[in-house]
């Protein structure tokens, strides 16, 4: 991004909810605080373009100035998450349509349909107009096409998707023979005799083709992907800037962000609590790991998160006192080298008003006010940091497409969870004080000891084979059960379970035996699994545990297989808590990892250009976390090696290399 | 209404369902029973008008003049809840549309479209004809327009109703610019350039704007207003009689019935247990004392109940030997001068067959049979009573509108609960032997020593104003939490909460605090609240208790500000049973209001002319209530000042103004 | 059906899925387990037909001559319940259409309107070009209309339904005014003026008319009916093999088997272990009970029942190690004359590839395989019972039209259930090591002792008159509560409930009353009762045992009423286990039925020509079931009496008359 080498602070800036006398304030108050950049224009369409190709640039011209004025730069968007009514009045049909066949109405966001040939066009005409207005703007530091592509809606299932993913097919397939053979619609007299005869799966009677849906899934973020590059390409024919969207990695299911993250200038993403979770720090860490991942351990932009409480969630739970300070450091921490929030100011209107902000309907006086001053205040002595990178040497395998297919119907048993299995994989490495990269399979896996993969149901033949290459050179993975099940279209290799992992884990599975609703099995190790067992034979592995009763009574649960240079870990019930952690560290040593379990303290580290910035961050209520020494950035003091951290507080300790 | 000054008994008459032999017996029976009112006509429209424009009066005439011969009463309805098939046949656009665009088929009731020109002048059209043609029968001394209105449909989104919608909020709104600052559609980027643009506010792919949802719930209650309207003026061309029509007030949440109280003659209430709930003796007093609310203390009909199971609840529970009687009676008490049944003899067909009647399925031998008759003599025996009156000094605010604001997505916390808030503080009371009031936060409070607001998320300006103005004379305001946050639209006043009432309650709430699901915090009294906290700053107000853990630790809970004349006190929690008792008797005490605590035997007054008739209903196993003497009008015998109520039995004493 | 004298082996069979090097591996495979039949051609119309009216036949040409070359036998499907995409391209209207309006989309199977005549026309033109073609080969020996009809879709919204259902109507009421009666359409003001003016009963705003509903349920059974009256007379002008269709008796509770029982040549069913109920051995013995008395006590075809999980439960729990065993010779116990297998070769492709199959995925080497080879010895083991029949002295009501009817909205507690209620007598009876045989109320009774009527809510006048004068003759009769309700048309008789009984069960009962959720009851006799009770007066009947609490507190709970020479027992709650089992006890031995209560071996007999085969299943953990003599089919050695049954295991005792 041009300008200023520094850790950012701000947030999202809706002006036009506001008279001109609140702006002054405003901007008096981002200034109290440090802002230093702001989103606008996120959702003016209908105040900048009031007709269908009439303009209306001036609320915009005036607040852009008068940013720039304040020393305030300018992330300026694209308003096309919200058309105009309008544009839902002319255009009917480019509403989106859900699967049983509803229109969506006019009335919230995010709700057009993404092939829609009339929004496109409206699309691309906005975002050139802005980007021609305002290329040369001083304030302009970066553009923001739409926002949150993907919800509240991805598949669309109006006409005009209908027709865009024919020709999608027709694309990929290239004949029909192809196609018919891909999903394998010979199965229930499914055969297609022409492209049109292809609709969108919509709700049938009973399960539909899996290959078909998992397709429409993959069409459906591709459709998107060209909404945004249709956009990101009139804005680059004007603007030098770069160009990003904000993700919601980890949040939004339904877009493939590794496709994404190629298209973008630089990588940014919102994150919000799941505030009821007692572990949502470890959740937020999750999130923010998975979006260096996205922008390949490049910093990245915090582009949204939440002062307190937001206003969708069953119970809003508010952050307590330095809890938003812990939030906004621990993404820091793991690559964010820009800390903004939704939003500015608190609303007073629409759905969103009861939603925290820096600046709280409490005003000035408030404690939460106080905090934010206090928060700018901690991101500017982050700057020394900007740019720094994040090491990690364990992975964690994500793809969205596995996760697309596992979770159509009719699997083999609702307790198969891939996100609650990665979640409790990821949980047990950040115990360890482990930090972890997220990785597609079929990415280049060098330079990490050990690969997991919790929950990969699809692993396509290129993946596969990058995996055994992984192994065979050295590498060490650890699969859970249902992986490596079907390959890219839902499909089950010719011979027994694993088929894309029968040889590298040495084994074979005669049959799944997933368990009842709520039975547990005990493994000759004396941990106990949920959800599910295998009726396992051995090919060359060895077994680790067995089951000591159950289904799968004296079959192996635990496998270790020597492949090559490297080894391959399988384990076929659902471990949790202590349990988990142990099949963990046991992985863990068997490859000579590195790492230091947590208490209540954080630890993540910044690598920067001959000094690390170590990130101690106290969950807990007791002072912890003493053993180094350095200099904090946020208190621009000296920190001794017996010095703790206080409870609830953060600090950034400057670390020479060198220097213990 | 004319005629016999007496407490009315009587039900629901459906004649058309049998044949004659069946309306001599039907006639007998009610005779026996002593039924002296009987409604006509409510489903009669497919018989008296089998085609378009073609009358048939042959049925209704014959029954009339039966029951006129009889010397029972005719409350002739229109029969405009349930169009013929051929109606909708014919204008197939009339059917009522839910929120999702499927439009509701014929073949149940009260499923058409309120705003449907062809429905309106067929309905006023086919009430007119009655009007015309019996307004000068002898029997008929009330008419009762349709049916139950707002049940099961209030809101429908079919074409006549946005074409309607968009005509009101021209007329509330006058220009688009004072729409779109109302509705704050600048949030969202949801602005309006024309009228046309403005649709029902339909399922959209995440939550709609708050204010259009909220307006277009006024607009649906109004549009419903507008065909009773229609017909009652079309009636009162021709016929002199009283007019009005069955009520479900605290049943049907989605009419505002303080619009409806003004326009009707006289009030009438359908009333009908949740059966399973135990205290269901308690919500019985409720809905009376709501419908006496909405007579503004004039004598009201009971228009609807049961002698015993309904057929629509998930387990319909029988009443058991003494509870018809006691409901009966206990509506008396609160001001009913009619006890009426829906039905007078039970179904053998259709979807309600299994609903008690005052005829039952059993017939002339049973229990029930005996029930009904002895209860008719009960009835009887009130004549002294007819048009006697209730006090109550203290009530309770309840606003349908603020509980359509409410109840719309996305607010701080799913378990906000306007309703169970208000029935716990009701029952509350009502174990304080307190008789309530309920009213509008607009309307004259003058003569009330406390009001209760235990919900009341919207306080429009004038209301807010209002309860200012009463405390300041010397009232007592107790709200309980999330009151006074929005005005009119849905929106937040500008400033800390609650934005409506900060200086009447001497406080700020710097932050929601809302719980985790189950969580409880405690008070510094020992109370125990669920589900809410606030982050309170006291402006005024002392702290009375303080949060002793939880989120809001150490910050006021209840607190209470002296305000010119009067009080206002605040409860930032949900307390229930002994613990909510305790502060509803602290506000009582501090107003020094006068109540006698109720065991099993709730009593209640009706003052007459120099006499109180004093209703003790006696709800438990064991005979009790002493300490009043007088002269019950059920036995016509005297009552000693040690003679107990008996177990399950009801008595009404005459007491004499200044005997004791 | 022509061919073999032996119990049949086999199963599904889709070759299209395959190439040919696969086919020749199945033909191997099949002929190694003894497979002898199986069913082909379910799926293929989109290969047969490609395009509307041009066949190609060279496929199933191929593999039919393939299987009659091994041997096997071949059942030839018309491929009706799916017809191909261009289908449905080219007759959208031929969808079937939900209760809300949603057209069912293509993608699934078994989702086209029963009643488009399009859809009849294509239907029955395949039906008859595959008999044209095929009815010469002599590897054909049965036809195999369709697939499950009734699954997933009975009931269709769509036009051609509703002129359908039209024409139904006026053949069974003949005039409006028997409609309007037999409707009760004068309650809601329902009445209609015309035939065009009735619809499909849609979604209302409220209950929609029961009788309505309930028509329309028989009119959806009935069009399918025809559906496959029309093929199977298409075939039959060619072909003279038997043909049948394959029921879902006691899995699709929307078609009324007892009419296509008339219809099939033989009866066949399609059966799935509930797999996660801890007794489903005793389930899949009420569903093979129900397949025999459908076919009126004939020996009958399992067509399909799985080798192990199945795909579309919840959890597919896997079959362990002899239970498919134990599951295949339950049916053959029960009068399966043939044992065939959804399906042959496990799928790699669609919606069901998690389901097993006699090929398993994990090929020859798996246990899983050696079990299906085994399991073919053991069923080639049978054919000397090949024939036979099963004797029954007690029967259980079942109604289709009862279930209908019982099922709509609006029953006094939502508690009723008759499945749960008939499973539950089921049990008691199977514990006992009854034989069961069902029956319709209207059919033959003679030679049952005693009919259980657990829950027949509608009884039409002459199944009530049967049972009458079953009783009448010296029959036992026993009915649980709501029961005889309602007539024909879901209409009350006139009296007190249950106005279809009053006189056999020589009482009235004066009011239902349900209990509460979770409520219990305690009876005289200790029992504990739970749903419901009755206010009942005896009118004839002697009281057995009364409530001793709750709402019928000292009313009778059990009864008995001599009546004729027989007598009719009433049980007025819903008993669980062992005390269920005491109420079955008494019923049974009142009429002397001889039984001994099983423990963990069930055993069952196939009555021959001058032997009995007594099958006995050991569903347990422990050796036992001694106590009987003869020569075991499947071993084909000696029994001697003290000679238990192996843990899991089952033999087939060949029992000469008059044998002990």
């Amino acid at each position: 991004m041009p300008g200023r080498q520094t850790v950012r602070f701000g947030g999202d800036y809706n002006p036009e909810q506001w008279p001109r006398e609140v702006w002054d304030e405003d901007i008096r108050l981002m200034q109290d605080a440090g802002v230093n950049l702001v989103s606008i224009g996120i959702f003016s369409w209908a105040l900048l373009e009031p007709e269908e190709g009439v303009y209306d640039f001036a609320m915009l011209d005036e607040i852009i100035d008068r940013l720039h004025a304040a020393d305030i730069d300018v992330d300026l968007a694209t308003p096309t998450a919200s058309p105009p009514a309008w544009f839902y009045r002319r255009y009917p049909h480019s509403r989106a349509v859900t699967r049983d066949g509803m229109p969506l109405a006019f009335g919230s966001r995010g709700i057009v349909s993404p092939s829609s040939p009339e929004y496109r066009r409206a699309a691309t005409a906005i975002a050139a107009k802005l980007a021609e207005r305002y290329a040369q703007h001083p304030a302009v530091v970066l553009w923001h096409v739409h926002n949150e592509y993907g919800t509240p809606v991805t598949e669309s299932y109006d006409d005009a998707s209908v027709t865009a993913f024919q020709t999608w097919l027709r694309k990929r397939y290239a004949s029909l023979d192809a196609l018919n053979a891909a999903w394998g619609t010979n199965f229930w007299g499914q055969r297609y005799g022409a492209w049109e005869e292809i609709d969108a799966p919509r709700t049938s009677g009973t399960a539909s083709n899996p290959a078909h849906r998992l397709d429409f899934a993959r069409f459906s973020s591709a459709a998107l992907l060209e909404c945004f590059k249709a956009e990101r390409d009139a804005i680059r024919e004007h603007a030098p800037q770069p160009i990003t969207t904000n993700f919601m990695a980890g949040m939004c299911p339904s877009v493939d962000l590794w496709r994404w993250a190629d298209e973008v200038d630089i990588v940014a993403n919102d994150h919000y609590l799941s505030a009821e979770q007692p572990d949502n720090h470890i959740h937020l860490s999750r999130a923010a790991d998975l979006t260096r991942s996205l922008a390949r351990g490049k910093p990245w932009i915090l582009m949204e998160h939440s002062t307190s409480a937001v206003n969708w969630q069953p119970r809003n739970i508010a952050k307590r006192p330095g809890e938003m300070r812990r939030n906004s450091l621990a993404h820091a921490a793991r690559g964010a080298d820009a800390v903004l929030f939704f939003q500015v100011r608190a609303g007073q209107k629409g759905a969103e008003k009861f939603h925290s902000a820096l600046i709280p309907q409490a005003g000035e006086t408030s404690r939460k006010w106080r905090e934010s001053v206090a928060l700018g205040a901690d991101v500017a002595a982050l700057a020394p940091l900007f740019g720094s990178r994040v090491d990690a040497r364990v992975a964690i395998a994500w793809d969205w497409e596995s996760f697309w297919a596992q979770d159509l119907d009719w699997r083999p048993s609702v307790d198969l969870d891939h996100r609650e299995r990665i979640e409790a994989f990821y949980a047990a490495l950040w115990r360890r004080g482990v930090t972890v990269d997220f990785v597609h399979p079929a990415a280049d896996l060098t330079g990490y000891d050990v690969v997991f993969a919790p929950a990969l149901y699809l692993i396509e033949d290129d993946a596969a084979a990058n995996l055994r290459e992984y192994a065979a050179q050295g590498g060490t993975l650890a699969f859970s059960y249902f992986s490596g099940i079907v390959s890219t279209n839902d499909d089950v290799p010719t011979g027994p379970y694993p088929g894309q992992l029968r040889d590298v884990l040495g084994l074979v599975i005669e049959e799944f035996l997933p368990l009842r609703a709520g039975e547990q099995v005990t493994l000759s190790d004396g941990r106990r699994g949920r959800v599910w067992s295998d009726d396992i034979e051995l090919r060359g592995a060895t077994s680790v545990a067995e089951f000591a009763d159950g289904p799968g009574v004296g079959r192996p649960a635990v496998t270790k297989h020597s492949f090559g240079d490297g080894a391959a870990w399988y384990l076929a019930t659902a471990l949790d808590g202590a349990d988990l952690d142990g099949f963990v560290t046991r992985v863990l040593d068997s490859a000579a990892v590195d790492y230091s379990p947590l208490g209540d303290v954080e630890s993540v580290v910044r690598r920067g250009d001959g000094v690390d910035y170590v990130f101690q961050i106290n969950h807990g209520a007791q002072d912890a976390g003493a053993g180094i020494s350095g200099h904090d950035l946020l208190t621009d003091k000296s920190v001794a090696s017996d010095d703790p951290v206080r409870a609830g507080s953060v600090r950034v300790v400057a670390v020479r290399h060198g220097q213990p």
